[in-house]
């Protein structure tokens, strides 16, 4: 039996896509929210899904697919709950704080693995969930030298089952690089469309490029204020780094150097078409 | 006839937008690239092509599709080849520049209208073309108190013959609302593509957030170059808007207040959706 933790777009697109593999295991939905269960169920992603975590005590394995500071809250409950010897793990987009709770909460008793698979769109929500949301995606497992090997087989298998490709990265290397590619991205989008915003009639000249640009400004502000401040150091480093390079291009733009202007576009456009050969 | 100067990806998708249409006019598509003119002509774009300007001398319309500062240099020569009475247009992203001078250079000889089709790919060159690329795009048209009424009203039914939907804005307005739509998404795409550049492995878990909000870094510098020094007073503006609400978010980020940072992005997600509803 797997339980899963939170029907959200993460926890119940899991359950559709492992009934889509056929995954020979009992699948167990759980959420205190009775019309996220309701939706799940509709959907057809689990054989049952339950009110309380009590409902995981059978488990072999936990997924806890709850918002970041919900999953460490819940780390203590989870300990008392888990079986001996389960496997525990999570989907959450920050990992070294997870991933020390965990380990400390479930000492000896059970095993945890923390995960985050590299998979998600800006509607939020078991409605918008879908089978194929894992399919080609990278799903990050972040071992530790703590990390039992035959649990990181077992979370690994189950991650391919629902279409991902997995990577292993240290936790605190996984939370630098996402503050670059996913938490960066995200304060950039939504700073954009504010500006955008702060003028009448913007929208009437807006094309593909701001809507491109801002797509992830449409992200739910509750989930990124856990997972922003969850990772604040790291995003502060990065920001950082954005920062420079953004002061560097505007002033060649404020000095009219058309020819500074146009080396750094060009740097950006190599970086660019090198991200493009590799996802 | 009409003559279109600079066979890229607007001048020769021009051409083949208005053959679609069945325009019935002479196309004449003039560029000094021989791989360019050839390119256009494999296309069947345009009913002949010429190296130099002189082609336009027959011209009732002239369409300038080159870059901004190629635009800007050949005024004079543009002002000597054109007809009496002939109508001529521009593509230009910048305006306020462009009209000035092209104002002036014409003076009461031939005609002048400012004009921006909000239309574009990454991707550049005649070899990008394609017939729909301006197909419910805003084209934008700049008149002042020198325009002509019967000229601004020609070059609008080219611009719908294209299949664009024609505004009207003051070049200055444009200029501004284009700097914080189209000029600081550019910037900023860049600047976060060089900073998730800067470390290994950013590309091992990079996803489709980082690839969208990107998507504008590949295009080439040596039309922004142009473009942004052009536009540079709105531009500067426009990255000052920018940097407060980035910083205000990075600073709520760094004093770990979660709260803040849910409303900062929650006021961008309800401008996102703003944005949503009109483009």
């Amino acid at each position: 039996m797997i339980a899963v933790v939170g029907l959200g777009l993460i926890g119940t697109s899991l359950g559709l896509a492992w009934r889509r593999a056929g995954l020979d295991r009992r699948l167990v939905g759980i959420d205190p929210d009775p019309g996220a269960r309701q939706a799940a169920s509709g959907m057809g992603a689990f054989d049952e899904t339950a009110e309380g975590l009590d409902a995981a005590a059978g488990a072999q394995v936990v997924v806890l697919a709850a918002p970041p500071s919900a999953v460490l809250a819940m780390a203590g409950e989870v300990a008392r709950v888990a079986a001996p010897g389960a496997v525990v793990t999570d989907v959450c987009s920050v990992k070294a704080p997870v991933v020390h709770r965990y380990e400390e909460a479930l000492a000896a008793r059970a095993f945890f693995v923390g995960g985050h698979p590299m998979a998600g769109k800006a509607a939020a929500g078991a409605a918008a969930a879908e089978a194929g949301l894992f399919s080609g995606r990278p799903w990050i497992l972040t071992p530790t030298p703590a990390t039992d090997p035959g649990a990181l087989h077992q979370v690994g298998e189950l991650a391919r089952a629902a279409g991902a490709r997995v990577v292993h990265l240290d936790p605190d290397e996984h939370d630098r690089r996402v503050s670059l590619v996913s938490h960066l991205p995200q304060l950039a989008a939504t700073a954009l469309m504010l500006a955008a915003a702060g003028i009448d009639g913007a929208e009437q000249v807006a094309g593909p490029g701001l809507r491109d640009t801002t797509r992830l400004a449409a992200s739910p502000g509750a989930l990124w204020g856990d997972v922003l401040t969850l990772n604040a150091d790291a995003v502060v480093e990065a920001a950082r780094a954005f920062s420079q390079h953004f002061a560097a291009l505007v002033d060649a733009v404020a000095r009219r150097d058309a020819g500074a202007v146009r080396r750094i576009i060009d740097a950006g456009a190599a970086a660019r078409r090198r991200l493009e050969e590799v996802c």
